[in-house]
């Protein structure tokens, strides 16, 4: 199954358009589990058996277990996310970005090492830092758009006056996304909801998968 | 010492302006160690044994450890760096670009774990995106600017409408970075060197630091 047959099947079977973001911080983690960076697994597994029923993708936020070594962690909880919900798809939130040979590699940790179905990343180095993840067939990439943090306006909200129509970057990413560089379908954008103005304007086109963060 | 500091050291004590990067494909092994992910580290060690007399920086590229569950290796490997070269300043290669949460938990992931002395980041995301890594004392940050690759035109080669002068994108990122975000003269950029009138360009004004890739 492709990414993209699991995200339409576990929305059928789940009923759901949630999307569970997986960034477990220990310092925040409840009264028992606080601090204590050896229980970021049990942690973020309680969170799945809780919401496998409920959700339509487990999103895990590769930089919260690295900060903490864990990332044997990460791969346990992948497995386990596997078992508990074999339907729901698994993005990883990793927003990679780095040349052609580099990126081989990046795609190798996310969807050999982890397994993951799709994964994040940004277009900031042109589109052969992308093509290297849609050489995976049917796995999914989410490329950063119109992002709702505060410095989310710095580029991304800039008018491009070389491009046909003079788009804002982030148009400009959308069209990309939902054209020349969508080869087989597997890219998606990733666009704040707290932007609705937005996210209708990227719609205008039509990306194959969408996710709203 | 800061970065700088050391970047500075290295250049007097080595009379070189030589980065050396750490990118480390098993594929591409020598006899003997050839295809063997378990040898990263010897590979990468004996590098760095050859060269700490003749570089101004080592530069280790965090996904080519990744890909192979290697970062008990890379670990390994920054305090062999430590060891062998204690003048000689460590850029972790990365290009992190993420919201202020998960920058915090990527900024402690290379400045903590891996002890890194500088590290690449993408300024797609904005300055909140960079901070975390500023409110680390004399910890130095490259952000993307000019890449060599050849998508490297499709978004930062592109012009802005909406900034006064209309620069390109790299030339408004270089701005910002010798500007308004370089809060402590810790940013550099990350400029090609297969673009020497990119380099010129950039360098009008003053940033701190300055990687040719």
């Amino acid at each position: 199954m492709t990414f993209l047959d699991m995200l339409r099947a576990a929305e059928r079977q789940n009923g759901s358009m949630l999307c569970v973001g997986l960034d477990p911080e220990p310092a925040k983690f409840p009264a028992g589990l606080k601090g204590d960076a050896s229980k970021i697994y049990d942690f973020c597994a309680s969170i799945v058996d809780a919401t496998a029923d409920l959700v339509i993708a487990f999103k895990p936020q590769i930089a919260y277990f690295a900060a903490h070594r864990a990332e044997d962690q990460l791969e346990k909880l992948m497995a386990h996310m596997r078992r508990a919900a074999p339907q729901v798809p698994i993005i990883l939130d990793a927003k990679r970005g780095d040349i052609g040979s580099t990126a081989e590699q990046y795609a190798k940790e996310a969807f050999e090492r982890y397994g993951a179905d799709a994964v994040t990343l940004s277009p900031f180095m042109g589109f052969d830092s992308v093509q290297p993840y849609l050489k995976y067939p049917g796995k999914g990439a989410f490329l950063l758009c119109r992002t709702s943090n505060p410095g989310g306006d710095d580029l991304q909200a800039q008018r491009l006056a070389s491009v046909p129509g003079e788009p804002l970057v982030y148009e400009h990413i959308a069209k990309l996304a939902q054209g020349p560089w969508n080869l087989n379908g597997q890219l998606g954008l990733v666009v704040g909801a707290t932007y609705p103005a937005e996210i209708e304007r990227v719609q205008i086109g039509r990306a194959s998968c969408r996710e709203r963060v």
